[in-house]
């Protein structure tokens, strides 16, 4: 019974998000019609949950088959029988009882921002134009108030009885290149809308429009009020995924 | 009589061409509405018609109106009517007599192709993905023989007594980073599907399937059936107008 793990990367504009929802475009269920096409019905596991909008540079999902796979012609296959927006960059045979969730130790995500006056149409999928002035110097204080061990809560969207506490090991704002702010935050696990809600945040600090001594508060709080929404899912990619 | 200059930015993907057409969404149909809806009916012209899927970096228009512009109120409310594909990137009053297409001394326009094994599909609307081996130096051996003033019918869809006559000042391909092979060419002006038809050329020269000795007979050939058909629109973009 082989375990088989295939990394993805795909352009999340025309999808309503990973997960599987009846009557609507999302990656799992295009990854899963190809999946049967190749192996018959498989079950699915997923490194990390991306919703409507959101893209993956590294994505990775996992699922045991009853056969030993040719896995070369497999991912040609695959390729073939995918739509354009989604591609298998890897596949490989994991180890018994490899879970593409459970298994990881890291996730990474990037957020970018077009900070600039006027928007760009060839960057209007992947990041989110914003058009103020923005304080990079006090955006990466509050980033830094992320990292280390907390209780997300205010940054969470609720899954009942669920714990909302995370470690983030790095968050960081980096300017790449004129105009563009780019976010990278590394943990081993993000609670839902977690990471857009702390660009929000971090964004109106930016703008002046947070202090950032209120940054802490806000974050212990554990009140999804106390936040400041979420940033808009295009410019959010999963970036890369460690095990 | 003020003639106002309005460079334009717009990703091709979802339109069918600059040039308007009937029950079709083109660039120059969203841009006429803006523009009437702001200045009452003009009439536009254009520095190059672009193809359906083809971009532009960097396009002109220009247009004559019979009151005084406030241009930075206009390029606002421009933008503001416009769909998030077409951005005025900038907006100016030009001399009496400007004609965006016959002031034009030099066009720029640039292919782009993603030379690997796999699609990136974060790069499918501005690339065209081939993934054979490709011969660069050969590739800019093909390219060079374009420079100067030729009859290039051979890469012209013909317009019935139009001539085919160009001057190219310069043509090359270079690498501006792995797995990317980027053609540049500029000159005066250039005939519809000339562009793309040079890259298919080249492309083909670059795969070993036409010899670069033979690449000067098919240009002076003048018969497009000695070409090598049009490489796809989506890699094209032009890039750049010069007055």
């Amino acid at each position: 019974m082989p375990t088989v793990r295939l990394d993805l990367s795909y352009d999340g504009t025309d999808f309503r998000g990973y997960a599987k929802q009846p009557d609507v475009r999302t990656v799992q269920s295009e990854l899963e019609r190809a999946l049967d096409h190749r192996f018959g019905p498989v079950e699915t596991t997923v490194a990390g949950r991306t919703d409507a909008g959101v893209h993956a540079r590294h994505q990775v999902v996992s699922f045991v088959v009853d056969t030993p796979v040719d896995l070369d012609a497999a991912q040609r296959s695959l390729n073939r029988l995918l739509p354009d927006d989604i591609v298998v960059t890897a596949i490989a045979t994991a180890p018994d009882g490899f879970s593409a969730r459970f298994s990881a130790t890291r996730r990474q995500y990037r957020y970018v921002i077009l900070n600039q006056r006027l928007p760009d149409p060839f960057l209007r999928r992947v990041s989110w134009h914003v058009a103020d002035d923005l304080d990079a110097f006090a955006m990466n204080q509050a980033a830094r108030l992320m990292v280390g061990e907390h209780d997300f809560a205010s940054f969470c969207r609720k899954a009942q009885g669920r714990s909302t506490v995370r470690t983030v090991t790095s968050a960081k704002w980096t300017e790449p290149q004129a105009a563009e702010l780019r976010f990278e935050i590394d943990g081993s696990s993000f609670c839902h809308q977690m990471v857009r809600s702390i660009v929000a945040l971090c964004v109106d600090v930016g703008r002046g429009l947070v202090d950032v001594d209120d940054v802490g508060a806000i974050r212990d709080a554990r009140d999804r009020n106390e936040a400041r929404g979420a940033a808009p899912p295009h410019g959010l990619t999963l970036w890369h995924i460690e095990y």
